[in-house]
């Protein structure tokens, strides 16, 4: 029994300690302070690795290729029922995507349409005088694109035209000025062959046509005629469409010329309906002399009979003629007149956004936006729909991923924006309403216009912050077709990119960001982050921009099923590739922005800019680079510094430090936004990266001082030079404000 | 055995379970999720409620005494050595109270000093013809204030003058303007008497000096001479200085008449060493003509002399004389000239800020700012000296607090401004250097600029979301004197408050700002919300403005400690409510704004602006308050909206729900901030409040509807009426603005 006894207690005291301990536990656990919930852990987790893999599983080649097949069956200019159509498509795709929101938000601007009616059609034409003190017609451009495959046939195609064109009719001789940039306005000066009062005939290609029609204004012609040269857009012995993916010379460049962003009649604010809107004749960004598009066909039939002498080599284009520069026609048809009749109006019509949303986690107020602009000027299987259609399925991946339970840490948001084609107008003034919310909340916007426009190498513009995020992205994603390359030489996007792209210390080359798409009012008008994405063909050895077949009829599906994409890997890639940057983004616990690569990218322009001839020509005048260097170099110290803190001292747990930090990565930006805007330009803010005053299209660095400077030689302006040392000083300025804006707050 | 054995094994069974309970605890206690640890203790943590107590009784009137007795032992005119030796010991004070940082901000600005050579003194002359086609001077105003005790005795003050006056001698007749306000001119205009050529005399008073330059410069005068009537700076039968509170008539007022804020060669930047500084002629803010104040003793030698008829009641003063209207004078004195000699010159010279911060221990990067100028135009006793005297105190208190271990939730920055006198300028470069961290982190900025100038009432001007939080800081503040009162009538500042302030339903009435101190740039050019506050004598009763020995010689330490605050319980209570306002700002977790308030406030004021005589002419002339008055209602919806969540929904322990409802609170005032500014003032951007454009000391409601509306039957600009429709747009677009900024991210 004794012994027994001590067994049984032995038992007993092993049983009491087991109860003893589990009652203790139960204890322990509930009692004492409180419990990390479920919102503090999320808050302090890191994004979870494996929706990385997940997301670019689910983004398929061939849904991509029905989105695009849907989405231009039909034309859809902006303002048109089949644009609003689409705009409900977008909608509803969001919704059974199962997003939280998605909502048309619909803005009423100015756009501008040919006249269809019969006998009004914008035309060029050829007058011979006919004896009789008056003229005939003898020659007439075309009024539409001639139907060379079968899709175009029975579908509603606005004719060729240039938004926004003057209307009316103007006659007179012909002047040829090459791309019609302001260098070659200068020359045409330095030749004496004045454009005043003529009528311009230039090349489409090089830079922005809304800049050729603003140059052709000022320089005082009366008219100006843009034509697609073969030169510019096609490949000698290439067969073109249907043949191949080359301009036909039916072939027609819509576009619009419109100097500036956004609703003309609202500028700076968003064209709702309690919105002030200018009278036209107040508009100084409407063009202000007509403008007409036309294809090479007919462009051979005015520029073969031209006076003058025959131009240099570089003016010369691929027509089979030689190229003069006017003024007028040469020998019997010295007295013929050229004509152009243009109808295009002006009218007040709707644009239509699609915003779509998952709301974050953890941070539901950052916001990281997607954006492809839904507008087309008719089929648009390009430009924009092969963004259209990557974007859609981008958002029903990240569905896909809510829908299994998944949310990223701060919110996504997609936006289908409406009349981009007449000057990024439904992203403008969506930005220009909700100007306050993004500059409080957004983290970065990606633009996805066009996806594909080539199969060689992706082609990136961003933000220096984007840089890193950009590199590690494509790094992840499958190279859409590495039987192109030695076995097992090109296994990811990044591989490709960096056997293709130009290189520059080691790494592929990414651009900097002008205007020209959607991403322009975010990073000028507020300052948000910013990136621009294409997968390209060949430039350097095809120098054809963007792409043949741009914004003419011929840019369809079959186009790009049969030339461009037949399986939509290239698509596949370029939607994957989009939506890993966005998750990484949306999710990281840290922003992943580098203000130190920002901060040395600056250094670098700056250094471009002083030993440039610009830059020369300040230092000659006697004006010093001393406070402009000195603010990038401290730039890049607090960058470092910050950026060292993030690595080395951060408490990843401490929530509110880690927001601190994501706030500052976010507000960098903004530091580079002056309220006051550029010289005479007074929404275009950013002081680092601007559109180029003398091409949209592309970027300006420290546009202030490139503008100012320009042409100071013959600038009359008595305070010329000292406008000059304003800008620096602003310049200086916007570097010092974004190292302050990195001060730490939390002593160590 | 047996039962003892069963006694032990009973005991070791109770033993075993303690000792296991012991063990589980531990393993309870340290096993299983993340405890919540001291971050995430203090972020979700509300203020510690002890502090505010222990905060109001640290602030001791003796110390008050003896800072201001100190301050005010020397002139410290802007620019001068004694400035800036105030700035080190405002600087080593921080230090000594505990702060965290400490220093000196040095911007390099223009200011203007009048000539202290014998013979080149600023004076206003009466000269006779000598009949030799010359003049002699007959009088000349005095070139000194005559000290009336020993405290300027020996101390080096400078002359009275007016900051920024033209230099140069100008001659003429005067004529007698009132008070020189936009409507005075156009009521001599009415009378058909012309100051085109003429020296203008105009007694100080109603509106801001700079503004009566201004007028008097659009109008057509070649000088302007100012002076203080007795009328508006004495009571009758009432002792001046040394023997009582006002005026004597060799007091002169000196004063400013720059037109806008902050240093005038660098508008828009700071004036650091890389700024871009204008030229004098190439400024605007700068008075074109000379400008010179005088006493009442000498203005009435030139008064009793004019010609012309006897003015109408209104604008007689209190000299004993008839007041006449000119020009010139009259008989026997008709030939007799005026003449201005003036030699005040503008000089680059530094301002100094010292900059005071005690880091928030939760959210370091939100601040809540306390400023007040340091520099006076002679002793400055009262303007800001009392502001100063009573800042440092609450400095030395909350540096005391965290000495004893605390630190607010956010970070509390004491900004001590350099160069206010001469317009806000050390503010302003400051805002202006840092706009961009302020904007993203500033939550309020507080204003103690002349605490003290009456013992009557405590006189509040703030944005509208802190109208709560003023009143409950009041109730929380002993009476300075209750025995003013009935027995137990009056206990707290907010007693007296509410029985000596204008009551509006119910409330006391706060008002609203405008500019005259530096506030302004924070709210103007940032938009962060702002706060005024001074104790102030019974305005109703005693209808001076400030106070009568305002920027005189007289504004001395005796004059306070004899005739306003013996005991320094005013300066106390004052210093308390501003410790208790900024304490409740900084350390609440969630900030105490209301947006209700702010949006209601706007709704009563647009009632006013639409029933008033400019919206009644508006309404008239066919526009419509639609747009606006939905704008309004909605943004009074979307701020009860926004409350109500706060109230019943919001997730105090969610640290990252409440940071995000803080930066919406943080933010709103963002909202009513124009980038594009307001007409002809770019740097002047809220569009609710703003100072108005014909005196800037006081706050205009909706200033781009009433500047566009302002004598619009006289306005030959042909798109007058469109500007005023641009203006509606704008306020609507930003009330818009501040809706949406409080949408909400989160779903329930």
């Amino acid at each position: 029994m004794g012994s027994n006894d001590r067994v049984i207690t032995g038992v007993a005291a092993v049983v009491m300690l087991a109860v003893g301990i589990g009652i203790g536990v139960l204890i322990g656990w509930y009692s004492g302070p409180d419990r990390v919930d479920s919102n503090i852990e999320s808050a302090r987790s890191e994004a979870d690795p494996s929706i990385s893999e997940k997301l670019i599983e689910l983004i398929d080649n061939n849904q991509i290729d029905s989105n695009l097949e849907f989405l231009t069956s039909e034309p859809h200019v902006a303002g048109r029922d089949r644009q609003y159509e689409l705009a409900e498509w977008v909608r509803d795709q969001f919704v059974d995507y199962g997003f939280d929101e998605a909502k048309i938000v619909t803005y009423n601007v100015l756009l501008s349409f040919p006249s269809e009616v019969e006998g009004e059609e914008n035309v060029v034409q050829r007058l011979v005088p006919n004896g009789e003190e008056g003229y005939d017609v003898v020659y007439e451009s075309q009024t539409s694109e001639p139907p060379l495959d079968d899709t175009a046939v029975g579908k509603d195609v606005l004719p060729p035209f240039n938004a926004y064109s003057a209307n009316g009719t103007v006659e007179g001789d012909l002047v040829y000025a090459n791309y019609a940039r302001v260098e070659d306005f200068f020359e045409l000066e330095d030749l004496n062959i004045t454009v005043t009062d003529k009528i311009v005939i230039a090349r489409y290609g090089k830079i922005y046509r809304g800049d050729k029609a603003k140059f052709a204004a000022q320089f005082g012609a009366k008219g100006l005629i843009l034509f697609s040269d073969p030169a510019d857009y096609t490949m000698p012995g290439e067969p073109v469409y249907p043949d191949g993916l080359y301009l036909p010379n039916t072939g027609t460049q819509r576009g619009s010329c419109l100097d500036g962003n956004g609703d003309p009649l609202t500028p700076g604010y968003p064209a709702v309906e309690s919105a002030y809107r200018y009278s036209e004749d107040r508009i100084k960004s409407l063009p202000t002399i007509p403008i007409h598009p036309i294809p090479s066909k007919d462009a051979q039939e005015f520029l073969k009979l031209m006076d003058g002498n025959e131009v240099e080599q570089s003016w010369r284009g691929g027509l089979a003629i030689d190229y003069k520069y006017g003024p007028g026609f040469a020998g019997e048809n010295a007295t013929d007149l050229v004509r152009m009749r243009i109808s295009t109006a002006n009218q007040r019509t709707d644009a239509w956004n699609v915003i779509g949303t998952i709301r974050g986690s953890v941070e539901p107020d950052r916001y990281v936006i997607i954006g492809n602009h839904r507008d087309a000027w008719a089929f648009g299987a390009i430009d924009p729909s092969s963004g259209t259609a990557s974007m859609m399925e981008i958002a029903r991946a990240f569905g896909q991923l809510k829908k299994d339970g998944w949310r990223p840490r701060r919110s996504i948001m997609f936006g289908s924006w409406g009349a981009e084609e007449y000057g990024l107008i439904g992203s403008n003034e969506w930005v220009e309403e909700f100007s306050k919310n993004l500059d409080n909340r957004a983290v970065a916007y990606l633009n996805l216009d066009i996806a594909v426009s080539g199969d060689f190498v992706p082609d990136f513009a961003s933000t220096p912050n984007l840089y890193e995020t950009i590199r590690k992205a494509t790094k992840l994603i499958p190279d859409p077709n590495p039987g192109e390359f030695s076995e097992g030489d090109v296994k990811t996007l990044y591989d490709r990119w960096y056997k293709r792209g130009a290189l520059e210390d080691d790494e592929p080359h990414i651009g900097d960001l002008g205007s020209g798409s959607d991403y322009a009012p975010f990073l000028q008008v507020v300052g948000v982050t910013a990136l621009d994405y294409t997968f390209v063909h060949d430039k350097v050895n095809i120098p054809i921009s963007p792409y043949p077949m741009y914004h003419s009829v011929y840019e369809t599906y079959p186009l790009v099923k049969q030339y461009y994409d037949p399986e939509f890997f290239y698509h596949q890639a370029s939607a994957r590739v989009f939506a890993e940057i966005m998750r990484d983004l949306s999710d990281s616990r840290i922003i992943p922005l580098s203000c130190s690569d920002y901060a040395r990218r600056i250094k670098f322009f700056l250094d471009a800019l002083k030993t440039g001839e610009t830059g020369q020509k300040m230092i000659a005048y006697g004006l010093s680079f001393d406070h402009l260097d000195t603010a990038a170099d401290d730039l890049i110290t607090a960058a470092d510094e910050f950026e060292d803190y993030i690595q080395t001292q951060l408490d990843l747990t401490n929530i509110l430090a880690v927001r601190d930090v994501n706030d500052k990565l976010m507000n960098f930006e903004r530091s580079f936004i002056d309220p006051l805007g550029l010289p005479d330009r007074p929404t275009t803010r950013h002081v680092v990266f601007a559109p180029s005053s003398r091409d949209s299209y592309s970027s300006d660095k420290f546009a202030g001082i490139v503008d100012t400077m320009f042409d100071i030689d013959n600038n009359n302006d008595p305070y010329k030079w000292e406008n000059v040392k304003e800008q620096q000083a602003a310049v200086t300025y916007a570097l010092r404000s974004a190292a302050h804006s990195l001060m730490k707050d939390q002593l160590e």
